[in-house]
């Protein structure tokens, strides 16, 4: 059971509307053409940071009290969630500290002290993350935001799942699924309770890198797993573990698991390249991966597809450029 | 003296309305800081098509009186414009020709069939692509949809510029100066027209590719000039010759003409790559390229830069990965 409602998401979206960029649903004939059914992209890449992630990040900001705020906050991360708790901190005036690990690429770093956040670096071989940055939140009064795993940062992801059911009513479409990329669990835990609201019938389903499939196991068992060892392209989808809020809200709507592989993640990003005229990380293909991955399962239907980030690096978006679309 | 108003382009927006995507308007703090001014992207990458002249084909085409548009329409276009027409054309159900250079890449005359369009090839060195296509369409009874130099194209260029003044509007920001990229002066004669009547005071900057300043050239002659020889990597602004109509526009506004090198214009595709996560064709990004060539001219200033597209070829658009941003 589960007490997060559409009206968490509500509140997070009243809170961010001046803040957050509406972020456009794009289609193109050619895709819907290639792929036999009529697929609309929520381009969250074209959000504030690169990323969904700024809109969790700034609502459990925003839902502090002034004084709480005023001490800062402290997250960990390597990847797009630190950015945007950085980004957020910095609109918002008040100091930030980001827990990365020591072997991150240097853009990571970068982005984050571009923002004015201190970086704390930590060696994920033999440290916690998350207890080094709960010991500096607790020594300095900071307010702890963690990636997924927290109420107000899933209202704040699913203010896409809100944006995404007005623009498809404005445009009169009525989706039969929607395809969120899943890692913790907390994007897609907060796209699905806003649309199911609207659409009662509505497939939802996260997509998790081919191999690492921690939330479909998850939704087995009943209990968060972690992934395996391994390599993953998708970096957005590389956390270790799924978070048990979401876990218990994907139960609640029976959400399906799927899975995407790396060429058709690098078909897919080249296929927003030639006609949507998007940059996508691999995690911000994995939706449209999906539909390649399963020629005929969604024939003839309306595809909502979030593409959540577009952080690439030039060498692997040279990859994808490679594959061709 | 010209008759083109924004009357022009308030009827075209009303035609457009259902017909063409709102395209966004992008901003990163990361690109102000580095360039000392606050940018605004109006980001027609993202128009259908994947560029500003799905706005001006459709607005002639859609003014049509239906027998007329039931016979077709044709076009000539080694670019953007005659993929426009022929994807405007298969929205309107009607036939199309786009007249084409027989050297031009394959993939030009692909996007032209893939809607359906039928593609006459002619040799540039020996014949005359608008007698060949004035021809046709005498023969066939059909429309020509000129690229640029026509009150109906230029009013669907113009409404960019409309729905640019709405946006800045809702964000609050005054703009200082507007940059466009130029070549016949379609895009930027509608554009100025529609936003002087919001900004009185408003810079209106058209951006050439340096070394083929032929607007420039016309706007001090006072006559339409052609580009001298050689190969232009804003493909896009290649164009032989500037328009009459447009011209005599630029002229009343008091246009003023920039230029940029192609250093900065990959440089600038790879800042967008970078922080708007979007793919910019080397033409669209010829406004960001004019402020990166002038560093300090626009300080402290409001700008808005109409992104005009993004159809580029990957080795191209590996070029600007490489340049880095």
């Amino acid at each position: 059971m589960t007490d997060f409602t559409v009206a968490d998401i509500l509140q997070a979206s009243i809170r961010l509307r001046a803040k957050v960029v509406r972020t456009p649903v794009l289609r193109s004939e050619k895709i819907d053409k290639e792929l036999g059914c009529r697929v609309l992209f929520k381009m969250e890449a074209l959000q504030r940071s690169g990323a969904f992630k700024f809109r969790g990040a700034s609502n459990k900001l925003m839902a502090l009290e002034p004084g709480q705020r005023a001490r800062g906050v402290a997250a960990y991360s390597s990847g797009n969630h630190g950015h945007a708790v950085a980004a957020a901190a910095a609109l918002a005036g008040c100091p930030a500290v980001i827990v990365i690990p020591q072997d991150a690429p240097a853009i990571k770093v970068e982005n984050c002290r571009w923002w004015g956040a201190e970086v704390v670096l930590y060696d994920p071989a033999t440290q916690d993350r998350r207890e080094i940055c709960e010991g500096i939140a607790s020594e300095r009064g900071m307010a702890l935001i963690p990636p997924f795993d927290d109420q107000l940062v899933m209202a704040g992801q699913g203010t896409v799942g809100l944006e995404l059911a007005e623009q498809l009513d404005a445009l009169e479409v009525v989706p039969d699924a929607v395809l969120v990329p899943c890692s913790g669990g907390g994007l897609s835990a907060g796209v699905f309770t806003a649309m199911r609201g609207f659409y009662p019938a509505l497939e939802c389903g996260l997509v998790e890198p081919a191999g690492f499939e921690k939330m479909a196991r998850s939704l087995q068992t009943g209990s968060p797993e972690r992934r395996g060892p391994g390599v993953v392209l998708m970096d957005g989808l590389s956390g270790p573990v799924t978070g048990e809020r979401p876990l218990r809200v994907l139960q609640a709507l029976c959400a399906r698991p799927y899975s995407a592989g790396d060429a058709n993640v690098l078909k897919a990003m080249a296929l927003a390249f030639r006609h949507l005229k998007v940059v996508l990380e691999p995690a911000g293909a994995a939706g449209l991966a999906a539909i390649l991955q399963r020629p005929g399962e969604w024939a003839g239907k309306n595809v909502a597809v979030v593409c959540s980030g577009g952080n690439v690096d030039p060498v692997v978006f040279e990859r994808a450029l490679a594959v061709g679309a």
